[in-house]
């Protein structure tokens, strides 16, 4: 679709030349502000064009998922031809954003020669010009390290691409920073986001990398525990496991009086010393509580559980696989989510822009077919 | 600090109510790009005034690390001059960031009746009004009961808080297009961002809610493979773990070169009729790959792995711990990081935002002292 009147970034056109995660959710989240979004492959389809997850036919689920609301264009970007053309529509628009590196005709001194204000901002692997994606990123943060269960050997990945995500999310700040900037000075900007830089200035404002910095502590594996904070998973009579965490003093009372330990917790605290008003002392001693707590847990259904905490403070979830949550109404009663018909993959609820302003979503289109706005965009942009 | 002239936002003020980490980093991340934000918070500090890590004096880390760049008050906020005081800063800044939800003087007709084109951003837990956190928001996305090794049972939480990062971020993008909107029309913003529904929309986004959706797939626990890549832990002859990605035939040729395995696996993928061409088919053998791949890693010290892999396009990553990481070149020699002197912690290297503009970061500066901008704030922006 074309920029959408009432939404904040009407009368934004960008160029996205982008493949994987944080780029096109980058130029998904602006669409979804209302920017004229042109995402430019080569013919065919860029790398990720038939990503999984697929439909039953081979349609990537995926690529439909990050690039709603866009345009497509597919420009043979092997001639000079298409270079060219695409240096236009950059030009044109104004603002570019991608994650294609080490195209001489595709440099900031090359397409700011063209068009003096262009903001441009590339996404790159490391900041020392090396390549590298999510999952090796992640390898080299820490996470891997202390995820899962207490004793375990061995990394633990992630499933979510947290850092592709977060890189998305901090390209769109840039780039919404960026306009700004040049709505007040008339100037340009030439953007570098390196992906493993998000994710070390996110580890390091976490107190991640702080911690081993300033006091060599290093950081144990705990499971579900949470560092500093009581949080820990239990099992139902029913085998249903639950996540519950309690960060104040209230929702600790409330947990013990919850799964009636109060005298225990008071006659345990007094034995050892503890002050279990102090959240240091009750993730110090999370398996002394832990042991307190889970008969429980243990001794109830998972529809008595949740009951129960229902009426508390405690902040709880039972787990959820991703069918159940799909299913719930979470997703089939929230206004989060309106039905598109995605051609290929067929109607299904799409999420829009998480936040709501003055009650209301922007909700999302579906994702175009590849190379159906070859004519439109030029004609537009380019006048021919 | 108060704004520093050549940010993009300098001259936008903000007062922040927080707690935790989603609102805390939205309002640092907008402190980095130039506005003037002030953390209101009670006598003595919010809930997370001492949150874990701390220096062995036990000076919290972690909030340190969350509120560089800001300036602070400490108000009275159960007293009827203290709430009076807030709304008037509120109403003399125009942007008011929160995950604070449930205080009548802080509603937003109360407010807006004192500042129309008032910008008012509420962090929330679930849309339906329960409250959550990222640890309880996590359990019930799907992902904890995907992650860790194949055939685990129960499950694994995330270390990182992803969800309460990318809250804070979209709660930036949020800020960020109604800054543009109130410049363009006047009108103020009422913005709602419920932590859950951040998670559901990027689960959604990345396919996981839609592939349930669509296909009725239920996909499995992968340890630490990528559903529908190649993607492999290695551990070296040494005993160092690598984390190996071959999206692209290129990356999966160079892979196969690197560990000597060319013939085998083109015998391989001939004996079962296979083309390793297409990433959906090196994902499903990617037991049989791993078994060919492995005896070469088990085979070569951590260094020689390093320099083969960095002969080649293979993306990969050693695993490091937080020590590893923080002791590094990317982050000792990374000018991301600059030597901050944070009163209680020390002098230590703290990120600024993780772009570069025009070939430069925009640096961090401490957290505030609790309270130390009491008395010039009020004098600043309500001339008293």
């Amino acid at each position: 679709m074309s920029s959408a009147p009432d939404r904040p970034l009407a009368g934004v056109r960008i160029v996205e030349i982008s493949s994987f995660v944080a780029v096109p959710l980058a130029g998904m989240t602006l669409a979804g502000l209302g920017a004229d979004v042109v995402r430019i492959d080569p013919v065919g389809g860029a790398a990720d064009y038939h990503r999984w997850p697929l439909t039953a036919d081979g349609v990537s689920i995926y690529w439909a998922g990050l690039n709603k609301g866009k345009r497509s264009m597919t420009v043979d970007l092997r001639e000079d031809a298409g270079q060219r053309l695409v240096q236009q529509l950059i030009a044109a628009a104004g603002v570019f954003i991608t994650n294609a590196a080490g195209r001489p005709w595709l440099s900031h001194p090359e397409l700011a020669a063209q068009r003096p204000d262009l903001i441009h901002l590339e996404v790159t692997g490391r900041a020392d010009g090396t390549t590298a994606v999510d999952y090796t990123v992640n390898a080299a943060t820490g996470f891997p390290l202390v995820t899962g269960p207490a004793g375990a050997d061995g990394p633990v990945n992630h499933v979510l691409p947290a850092w592709d995500v977060s890189c998305g999310l901090y390209a769109v700040i840039a780039v919404l920073a960026a306009l700004r900037r040049r709505d007040t000075t008339g100037q340009g900007s030439a953007i570098r986001l390196p992906l493993d830089d998000v994710a070390l200035a996110t580890a390091a404002n976490l107190g991640f990398l702080t911690e081993a910095l300033v006091t060599g502590v290093r950081r144990p594996r705990l499971g579900n525990a949470i560092y500093g904070q009581y949080g820990q998973d239990f099992t139902s009579s029913d085998g249903v496991e639950f996540m519950v965490v309690a960060l104040t003093p209230r929702h600790f009372r409330d947990l013990t009086e919850v799964t009636g330990t109060t005298a225990a917790v008071d006659a345990a605290a007094e034995a050892i010393g503890a002050d279990f008003t102090d959240e240091g002392q009750r993730y110090r001693h999370r398996d002394l509580l832990t042991g307190l707590f889970a008969p429980w847990f243990a001794g109830h259904t998972a529809e008595q559980i949740s009951a129960a905490l229902a009426r508390s403070s405690v902040l709880w979830s039972r787990y959820e696989s991703f069918t159940d949550v799909a299913e719930s109404p979470r997703v089939q009663g929230n206004p989060l989510f309106t039905l598109i018909d995605q051609p290929g993959v067929g109607s299904y609820p799409a999420p829009g822009l998480p936040m709501t302003v003055d009650g209301t979503h922007l909700a999302s289109a579906p994702a175009p077919d590849l190379g159906q706005d070859n004519a439109a965009v030029p004609a537009e942009w380019l006048d021919r």
